[in-house]
Parts: C-alpha cells; sequence; structure tokens
C-alpha cells in the first residue's frame, strides 16, 4: 500500500513512516518543519536528540535500502497539496499535519487563530485533492478524544442512538471540547464527516487518546532514526512530561486535584492501531469513527505508575500538585466505548508500566537536555488568558486527598501556597 | 442602549441599524462591503436599487437627527475590531459579518476556504476584544436553523436532555449542517459556547430561519433608507428569488422535489426578534440559543403562496420545479422548537401573503433590474462540485406529486427534461 503521511516530521509521523515502511508499505510525505519552531517558541527542545530531515532520510535509506520521498511543503496551500498526492498516487493519506497542543492554542488570540486556521485549511486542502485526483483514495484524520470532553453519559464511537421525544435517530455523539486545539479538531471531524456524505469520500477520524514513550521497535539502533520526544507545557503530555521530571529529580505535578480521566497509549500502540487502520479500509462513502486508547487512566495513577517505575531504576521522585492552568473537571465520570479497533485486532503490544521503564532509561541519557529547558515545562499558559507560572500546592500529594472537598472541581483559582 | 452592529450595509445590518434607532437605541457599525462584491461576482445586483453608505449615512441623518458611526473595516483584523469597540463603547455587539451563502461556499475550494476563515476569524476577533475589554458586552451571533439539518427527531433550542445507556445529562444537540458556509456556522457557535464558559462572556446564538422581505417600516419613504434585495443564486433566499421570478413572469422554482421543509420568518419580525434579543440580555457567562422562525413551510407551498399573492396583483406566474443543485433531503420529517422568542414577547407582525403581496408591489417598479441579471438566478454551482444551469424537471408541478415515487430524496442527479 502506497501511503502519504501529512506532518511526517513529527512524533508520530516520523515513527509511522518507519513502522509502515517495516510492515513492507511504500511511504512518502511532506512537513515544513513547524513543530520544531513551535517548541522552540515554547522555550524548549526535543529531550531525545532528532536529526534533520536529509539525516533521517539517508539512515532511512540505510536501513530499508529505498528512497523516502519528501517534500517541504506547506499543508494550508492548496496547489502543493494536489501536486504531491499527484506525484506520489497514495492508497491512503494520514494526516498528522495538525498543530497538536491545546496550551499553544490558549496563548492568545493570534495563537487561536493560527491553530484553528492551520488545522481547518490544511484538512480542507486534502479533502479537494482527494476528490479531484482520486475519490477512493483512503483519508486517515488525527482527532483527538478530547473533542468529546468529559459528558455525563457514556462516549460512543463518533455516532449514537438518541431517542428523543417518541422519535429515534442516529446521530454524531455531541461535541464539547476542552481548548481553541480541541474545537479545530471538531471543526475538522465535521468538515471531513460532510465531505464524506458529500462526495463519497472515504475516511477515518482516530479519536486518539494521549500518547506516551519513547520508540518503537522500528526506530530503534540508528539514532538519525529517533522521533522526537517533547516536555515543554504545550507539546510535552502528560505521561512525556512525567517521565522527564522523573529523570531529573522533579516532582511529578499532576494539575489541580489530579483526577481527570483519560484515554493513554503507549506509541507503539498508536502505530499498531493506525496500521489496523490503514490496512482495513472503510468502505466507499464511509465515514468511520475510531476511539483510539489502551485504557483509561486517573492522571494520579499514571503519576503514581511512573514513580514507582522510577523507582525500579533507583530514582526516588514525589508527586505533587500544581495549580491547574486549565478549565476542565478535575474529578469527574469518564466511560469511552474503544471496541472498533479492538474488533480489528489490536492488543495492547506490552504493560504500561514496562513501558514507563523504558522511557525512563531511554531518557536517563538526555538528563542534562531535560534539565537545560525544565523550566519550558510547568506551565504559564492559562486558560483565563494570564501568564504566570503555575505554583505548588499546599497540600498532600492528590493520590492522598481523592474527592477531598477543599477544591471544587473545575477551579482553576486554587489556593497556591506561595 | 449601545449597539455595534458588524455588517452594517448589508440586508439585515443596514434594517437592523435603522429598527434600533427608531426603537431610541445608539448605533454604530463596521462593513467592507464585502457582500455586495460577492453578488456581483455572482453576475447580480441588489433588485432594489441601495445608496452607498456615505448617502446612507446622510439619509439616516437627515431622518433621526443623529450621526451614524461607521467603520470601514475588516472584522478579519482583530487590532481593527479591538480599537472599533474602543471606541464605541457597546452594550451589545450584533454580528453579521459573516458570509451568509450555501452556494458561494460550494463553488471551489478557494471559496469553502474562504467562508470558513472569514466567519471563523472575525467572530474569534470579536470575543477576544469582548474578552479584553469589557466581558459584560452582550454577543449576538447569527447561525442559521440549517446548522441542525434535518435530522429524524425533533430540533430543540440548543440544547437537549439525553438519555444513554442508563444515564442522563444535558447536551449540545449534534449538528448536521448541509454546506461549507452552514458547516462555518457550527463552527462558530461552537467557539462562542466555549468562550463563554471560558471567560464567563454573555451571548446569544440565533439559529435564523430564511429571511424574506423587501422592506420594514423604518426603511420607508427615502430610497437612500431601502435595504437590500438579492435574488441571485447565493445571495437571494427562497422567497426572495421566487417574488423576484414572479415579477418578471418567469416560473417559481422550487428545487428537486420541492418539498424541503424550512423555518422562515418576514424581515421584520427578524427584526423584532433581534430586539427583543438585545433588549432581554442574558446573564453572565449565560451561552443562549435561540431558533428564530415564524412557522415552518414546505418550499413548495410557499412558491404556491407566492403565486396566489402575484395572482391578486395581476401576475400569472406557474409554479415549475428545476433540477436540485444540492445535496439535501427533498421530502422530510421536520418539527424545531420556536419557544424561546415567543416567551419573550415574538408575534408574527402581519399574515405571510400580505407580506407576500407588498413585496411582490414593492418588486414590481424594479422589474427592469431584475430582468437585466435574471440569467444569475437558477442555479448552476452544484453540490458535487460541478458547474451547469440548472434545468426543468419534466413533469407535474411537485405541489400535484406530493411523495411521487419517481424521484429518490436526497437525489441530485435527476433526470432533466432536454
Amino acid at each position: 500500500m502506497r501511503v502519504f503521511i501529512c506532518g511526517m516530521d513529527g512524533y508520530l509521523g516520523w515513527s509511522l513512516a518507519q513502522h509502515l515502511t517495516a510492515r513492507g508499505h511504500t511511504v512518502g510525505g511532506a512537513d515544513i518543519f513547524l513543530r520544531r519552531r513551535w517548541v522552540e517558541e515554547m522555550g524548549s527542545w526535543s529531550a531525545v536528540p532528532i536529526a534533520g530531515m536529509r539525516e533521517r532520510r539517508e539512515a532511512f535509506n540505510s536501513r530499508y535500502g529505498e528512497e523516502l520521498p519528501f517534500w517541504e511543503q506547506d499543508l494550508c496551500d492548496p496547489d502543493a497539496v494536489h501536486d504531491m498526492l499527484e506525484q506520489f498516487a497514495p492508497d491512503a493519506v494520514v494526516h498528522l499535519g495538525e498543530c497538536p497542543s491545546a496550551p499553544y492554542s490558549m496563548v492568545d488570540a493570534r495563537h487561536a487563530v493560527f491553530v484553528q486556521m492551520n488545522n481547518i485549511v490544511s484538512t480542507f486542502n486534502l479533502l479537494y485533492a482527494i476528490r479531484d485526483l482520486n475519490p477512493d483514495i483512503h483519508l486517515v484524520k488525527l482527532g483527538t478524544m478530547g473533542e468529546y470532553g468529559t459528558p455525563g453519559v457514556p462516549i460512543p464511537e463518533g455516532f449514537f442512538d438518541v431517542e428523543y421525544r417518541g422519535r429515534k435517530d442516529r446521530m454524531p455523539f455531541p461535541r464539547q471540547a476542552g481548548s481553541w486545539y480541541h474545537w479545530s479538531k471538531v471543526h475538522g471531524s465535521n468538515n471531513v464527516m460532510f465531505a464524506c456524505r458529500l462526495w463519497g469520500l472515504c475516511a477515518t477520524d482516530i479519536m486518539q487518546g494521549v500518547v506516551f514513550g519513547t520508540s518503537i521497535d522500528a526506530t530503534d539502533g540508528d539514532p538519525r532514526l529517533c522521533t522526537r520526544l517533547d516536555f515543554d507545557q504545550a507539546f510535552g503530555t502528560a505521561v512525556n512530561r512525567f517521565c522527564c521530571q522523573a529523570v531529573t529529580g522533579h516532582p511529578l505535578t499532576p494539575y489541580g486535584e489530579g483526577h481527570q480521566k483519560r484515554g493513554f497509549l503507549p506509541l507503539r500502540d498508536s502505530m499498531q492501531c493506525l496500521t489496523l487502520v490503514l490496512e482495513n479500509a472503510p468502505a466507499t462513502g464511509e465515514y468511520r469513527v475510531f476511539n483510539q486508547f489502551q485504557e483509561v487512566y486517573d492522571i494520579t495513577e499514571l503519576a503514581l505508575m511512573v514513580q514507582r517505575a522510577a523507582g525500579t531504576l533507583g530514582l526516588d521522585v514525589e508527586v505533587r500538585n500544581v495549580e491547574n492552568p486549565r478549565r476542565e473537571l478535575e474529578d469527574h465520570y469518564y466511560e469511552p466505548d474503544h471496541q472498533g479497533l479492538l474488533d480489528l485486532g489490536y492488543r495492547q503490544t506490552r504493560d504500561v508500566e514496562g513501558e514507563m521503564q523504558q522511557m525512563i532509561s531511554d531518557l536517563m541519557g538526555h538528563r542534562d537536555r531535560i534539565e537545560a529547558k525544565l523550566d519550558a515545562l510547568l506551565p504559564d499558559v492559562h486558560w483565563d488568558g494570564t501568564r504566570t507560572k503555575v505554583r505548588f500546592l499546599s497540600r498532600e500529594p492528590a493520590a492522598l486527598v481523592h474527592g477531598a472537598p477543599a477544591l471544587a472541581a473545575a477551579s482553576v483559582a486554587l489556593a497556591p501556597d506561595a
């Protein structure tokens, strides 16, 4: 299968290019390296040193004995998108070329507009290019579990059967996102759903959980093949941040009450799932939604798992909650489905604490790089528009005060200790 | 009350400026005359001749003895939006500055992207300016009943109580729009809803039905005070198009099967409703949704009403269906609520056929202008991306074949007669 990866220089994109090639697929892709610039803007860099695209492609060629077609093009340029897809003639396109950060989108008006425009326009350009070149190209669009928010009812995979005032219908499940970034993904999902209905395109919309992990098998053995690992407040995801904190001896820092629940999955499971999606394309005209995560975890539970994994490697770290810069429920009901990928054959690759041990072990060698930019880890971008570094909360670790009445759910104005 | 109108040069905007001033409110507004350019791009003009903004403001000054503050500024410019609101210091902002046309958004990729970007970015700029200047400013955002699509269950006003797998929650009602334009309004509604939750802004989101009408009391008596009346395929709405067809003796042309159901309301009722909304602001932090229409009508029913109204004025016109350029259900269930505005005191201003007679009478004097651009009325922008003039359907008028099995619902590939 010929797969075109948009955002091939990114955390998932660079991993996926190698994973698919190792599986025997033919890969090409595009990027203009915005992720590198965004992370720099947030005062950080990848904990794992990463090669430039030229060296990456040389290493790819050394390992697989074939060229990796690459276009340095902006996905917001409609002609560039059309021309790349025409030249590469893919069977499937994986859209990993969106800006993936909630905090980045909440910095100010300019960032909010940029994130929504970049994500919506790039998706539009792919939809039109696919319609015009070959409507049978399978579009795999990366959405996020965050599109759903945290409703008080179970979360199905995209659609649900509604009974309302005595009548029934099957409808899109309501989305209640929690940042401009998450809403950009909702807007994109809606546009892709409509394009499938309108033009008979086929697409899979992945509501992905939070991904963590430093490597997959395919990226091992040559440092030029490593993928990036961010730990800054905007592009570092929860477990990745915790592991980077652990190797520097910094406390692990859940936000607020610390009992937010989210679906999580290791990088290698994300690769497995995306491959299953690609190798099992939807029917013509089908818009298919999968919730993609391994399991739902409480954030504090994950912090304690990282703490234990670090302990087995001789690292003694504490868990200490900080003010929550976000506006979100901090202890809530959460029951999302994730049956679709299991039905396609998805099985957890390894146990989560084993994955965390691997990560911490991988990151130990880059401790200096993390310490050099550790200031970028704790957030200062608040959802109310202010910009001040969060402070530690003056209380026992969250795990000990589950359900403590002193903190109001969804409050972002928690009393700091200093 | 001080009301700032975005899009003050438009069909609704220019009417509202006068209606509110006549009610004793203080009005200011902005526009960069894009509507005039879009209609020209579609090969048409306003059936009712309209003055330029300088003459409009002179006439306004003559009638009310006061200046009408006006800014020729792009709502997509964040600094301009901030500065205008700072200078005018409104109690409320009415956002009529979006591109309101489904067909215009369906022309090609460039138009699709433009409509979504223009509508999303202008709304973002208003939200941020309100947050930064005065979060108590009431934002009145114009959405459309088209955001909901035509689901198989009743349509509430924005939110509904869901019971799903034994649990209950109050959630946003799922949106299933039918064009890139309608989706731009969904995206905007979602962003406004989130901003209210995020920053405690207060907003009313109007899911407005299709507006028709040539005038309101306040615009009578001075031709410079007249508002525009479009009849081209992109900016002319159904009843306005039918009335323009009637005065030229052209058949009235429902699309396809012709039993699409939509909420409609006369221009004077739209003014009444917007005024009620402004004079009854929501609470701080409240995001409120009203479905704004007078009644649900079947398109063919409206065509027959226009036919009768024309007949009373001595005009003999036929109803003749054309191919449907859109992808939509042509005969369907439709039960939207519209209780909120009734509770605020909305009452229908006059009977609909009386309004239609008034319109046809107003338009008789502009028959030459309509005939000169009549070619722009019948659509050539198809939802599948093709661009060919629709043809008449070779069958009896739609009213006689209600439920005819020969035509598949939602089909856009109906057999033309020539």
